[in-house]
C-alpha cells in the first residue's frame, strides 16, 4: 500500500437521499475499511442519476485510489451504477453470459424463470471482473480501469452486500497488498449494568493508547471496545488479550460474552456443557424469547420448546394457570409468572423453564400496572421457582420492552447457571 | 426557491468513517429535506480534519447552495467544523457573549461549572447569525457567507440537532423561501412476486414524472414508491392515489399494504374483521412467527398464543404428531405440518392456525431434504388443512430463512383470508 493510498465509499439510491432508508452500508464498509488498516477520509451519497454518478466518480478519483460502491446494481431502469462507471471511463458494456446462467439457475431453484429485466445485471464494462453475489442475482465488479486506481461495487441489500466484501472483496483486497497494519478489535459485552456505571469502574482504561478502551452502549447492553494496532492479528491479540482479561475481572457478573456472542449463544453454552435443557413460557414476548434462543445454530440441544400463552385462556387451559390466581391478582403478576414457568417445565420436562408475562404498550398501563412492567419467572431442578419484577419505564417503545424482557429472563437465567 | 437551488449535507466526525456510528443525521435530514421540497442531490461524510472539511466545502460549493453541516461543534481539540468554514471563506471567528452567557447557565443549572474549552463554541465566523441549541451546549450557525450561498450548521448528537432543525431552521428556511413544493411518497408493499417480474408488469408506470414510480427491494418483498410532488399534502395525494389504485389493480393479490403496513398487521386486520382467531406451531421458527403476529398493538383480539414445538418431542406430546408418521417421513414434511396445524387449532380452539417446520440451516440438510426446504401448514374452519412446500435456496443465511417462512405463512393465511 502506497503513502497516498485510500478507499471511499459511494452509495447510490435515491432512497438514501429521501431518508427511506439508513446508510447501514456505509457503516458496515467502513468498520471492515477500519478493520483492514485501508484509510479512507470520504463517503459520498448520491441519487439513481447517471449524470450525478459521473460527477461523483470524477470527485472520487482525483482524492481516493480504491472506489467502493454500494447499490444501483438491480435489474430495473434506474439501476444505474454499472452503466454510469461504464460511461465515465469511456468503456463499452459486454455481457457476460455466465452470469446470465447463474441468474437463471437461481431462479430455476425457486421455480421461476428469469425476467428479461434481468440480462442486464449480466453487463459489465469490459475488462471488469464479476464480483460475484452467492444469495442473490446482482453481481458486483472488480475493476482496474486505470492502474493505481480499483472500482469494487456492490448490490445495495446490505446482507448480500456482506457475504460478497467478506468472501470476495476482502481476499482480493489482500491479495493486492491494499490491506495496511491491522486494527483489531475484541467487544466485550455486560448485561445488567448502566454505561455510567461501567465506565466509571474502569475510566483509567480510557487512557490506554494501544490498545484503546472505549465504552458504547446498544440495544440494553453495554459494550466495551477494545483495539489495537499491529502488524499482525496474534500481535493485536497481544496487546488486547491482558486488557480485556482485566476488564472481565473488574466487571465480574456483569460481563457475559465477546464479540459475537449473543445473551441466547451463552446460556446456550452453559446449558450444553451441563447436558440441561430449557422450555418457555411466553405471553408478552409472544414467541420472540424462544425466536432468539433458536437464532443459534444447534440450539436444539437444549431448547425443546414452549408455549406462547397470549390469551389467558391459554395460560389456564395449556400451562394449568389457576383460574382464581388470574382473576384475583392479574396475567401481570408474581404469581401467574410462577405458575406459567412451572407448567411449561412440567408439561415439556425440561431441565429448566423461563417466563415472560408483562405490559408492551403502549394501551393497557394502569395506574398499579405501567406499561413497562415484566415479571419473568424461573423455573428449575427440585421444582425451585421465582419470579423477578422489572420496571422497563413507560416512556418506551413497544419492542424495547418486549426486546429488554426477552433479554433480561435470559441473563437471569445465565447468572443462575453460573452459580452452578 | 430558483431553479439551480439545491442542498447538501455533510456529515463531519471521524466516528463516521471508523463506521462507530450509523449516521441516522443523514437520514433524519434528509426525510426533512424531502418533506419541505427542498431538492438535496449529495451527501458528503468527512472526518475531523479542517484540510479535508474545506475541500468537501469547496466541492459542496459548487454544486449546491444550502450546506447542511453536522458535527464537529463540541468544545474539544478535535471539533473543527465552525474553523474550517470560516478559514475557506476567509472570514475571521468573532466570540458571542451571549453565547457564553447561555452555556454557562445551562452549566450552572446542572451544578456545574463551564470548562474553558467551552468557549470556543461561542465563536462564528462574523456575519454568522447563532442558531441556539436549546437542549445542549453547543450552538450552530446560519450564514449567507455570499449572496445565494446558505450554510446551516448543527451538533452531531441527534435529539440537539433534530430540535434545533424544527424550532430554527426549517421557519427560517421557510421565511427565506428556500422551501419548495412539498414531496409526498406513498409505498405499495408486495410478496410473492420477484421484483423484476413485478417491473416487468407496471413497466410503463416508471416514465411517470409527477408522481414518479420506483421500485426496490427489501427483506424478501418488492415495493413501490410512488412520489409527488405538490403544494400542498392533499394535492400531493389526489396526484399519487390514482396510480396507486391502478398499481394495486395490476398486481392482484400480490399487493398486500402500504406505508406501515406489515404482513402480520395485515393479517391482524382481516382476522378482526372477520371475528376470527389464530394459533401457531412452530419449529424451526422457534417463536418468530408468534413474535411478529404480536408486534402489533392489540394483536390479543385474534392471536390467542401457540406452541413452540422445536424438540420432535413436544410435537408429539402437545400437538399430537403421530410418532409412527414422524417415524417414516420426517419432521420436515407436509403430513407434519398439517398434524401439527390441526393439533394447535384443536388444542387452542382457534378458527385458523398456522405451522412451520422446516431446515434453516446452516445444517441439518441432505440431498433430498436440503437447508431451506419448509413445509407451512394452514388449517382452517371445517378441520381443512393444507401444506405448502417452500424452497428457500440453500445459500441463504439460517435468519432469512426464518424470515421468509415466517413471512410466508402469514401471506398464505392473508390470500386465504381475502377469498372468504
Amino acid at each position: 500500500m502506497t503513502a497516498d493510498f485510500s478507499a471511499e465509499i459511494l452509495c447510490v439510491g435515491t432512497e438514501l437521499l429521501l431518508g427511506e432508508i439508513l446508510n447501514s452500508n456505509a457503516q458496515y464498509l467502513a468498520q471492515q475499511l477500519a478493520h483492514l488498516g485501508i484509510p479512507h477520509y470520504y463517503q459520498t451519497v448520491v441519487g439513481d442519476n447517471p449524470a450525478r454518478i459521473k460527477k461523483a466518480i470524477a470527485i472520487a478519483c482525483e482524492r481516493s485510489r480504491l472506489l467502493i460502491f454500494t447499490g444501483g446494481l438491480g435489474p430495473t431502469p434506474d439501476d444505474l451504477t454499472t452503466e454510469a462507471i461504464a460511461d465515465f471511463f469511456d468503456t463499452p458494456l459486454v455481457e457476460h453470459p455466465e452470469i446470465i446462467e447463474d441468474i437463471t439457475q437461481k431462479f430455476a431453484r425457486r421455480g421461476r424463470t428469469m425476467s428479461q429485466n434481468n440480462r442486464k445485471q449480466a453487463l459489465l464494462p469490459a475488462g471488469a471482473a464479476v464480483l460475484p453475489n452467492p444469495t442473490g442475482t446482482a453481481p458486483g465488479m472488480i475493476w482496474e480501469p486505470r492502474p493505481g486506481l480499483w472500482i469494487l461495487t456492490f448490490p445495495g441489500v446490505p446482507s448480500e452486500m456482506q457475504t460478497m466484501w467478506q468472501e470476495v472483496a476482502v481476499p482480493y483486497l489482500k491479495a493486492q497488498g491494499l490491506t495496511g497494519p491491522i486494527i483489531y478489535s475484541k467487544t466485550l459485552r455486560f448485561w445488567g449494568i448502566p454505561e455510567a456505571a461501567l465506565a466509571e469502574k474502569v475510566a483509567p482504561f480510557f487512557e490506554l493508547q494501544n490498545p484503546t478502551v472505549a465504552p458504547y452502549a446498544g440495544k440494553g447492553e453495554v459494550r466495551l471496545r477494545v483495539s489495537a494496532r499491529a502488524d499482525s492479528e496474534a500481535a493485536a491479540q497481544a496487546l488486547i488479550d491482558p486488557v480485556a482479561e482485566q476488564l472481565r475481572a473488574i466487571a465480574g457478573q456483569d460481563y457475559y460474552g465477546s464479540d459475537d456472542d449473543t445473551l441466547a449463544s451463552v446460556v446456550g453454552d452453559l446449558l450444553h456443557q451441563a447436558g440441561q435443557t430449557l422450555s418457555v413460557a411466553e405471553s408478552c414476548t409472544g414467541g420472540g424469547l424462544g425466536q432468539f434462543l433458536t437464532t443459534v445454530p444447534g440450539s436444539s440441544d437444549y431448547f425443546w420448546g414452549g408455549i406462547i400463552a397470549y390469551d389467558n385462556r391459554v395460560k389456564v387451559e395449556l400451562l394449568g394457570v389457576d383460574p382464581a390466581v388470574l382473576e384475583q391478582v392479574g396475567a401481570v403478576s408474581a404469581a401467574v409468572a410462577n405458575q406459567m414457568a412451572m407448567g411449561v417445565r412440567s408439561r415439556l420436562k425440561t431441565t429448566w423453564s423461563l417466563s415472560i408475562t408483562g405490559i408492551a404498550g403502549p394501551g393497557g398501563g394502569t395506574e398499579t400496572k405501567p406499561v413497562g412492567l415484566v415479571y419473568i419467572g424461573i423455573a428449575g431442578p427440585g421444582d425451585d421457582v421465582e419470579s423477578h419484577r422489572m420496571l422497563f419505564g413507560n416512556n418506551r417503545s413497544r419492542e424495547w420492552v418486549r426486546w429488554l424482557s426477552t433479554c433480561t429472563a435470559l441473563d437471569l437465567l445465565r447468572r443462575k447457571l453460573m452459580t452452578l
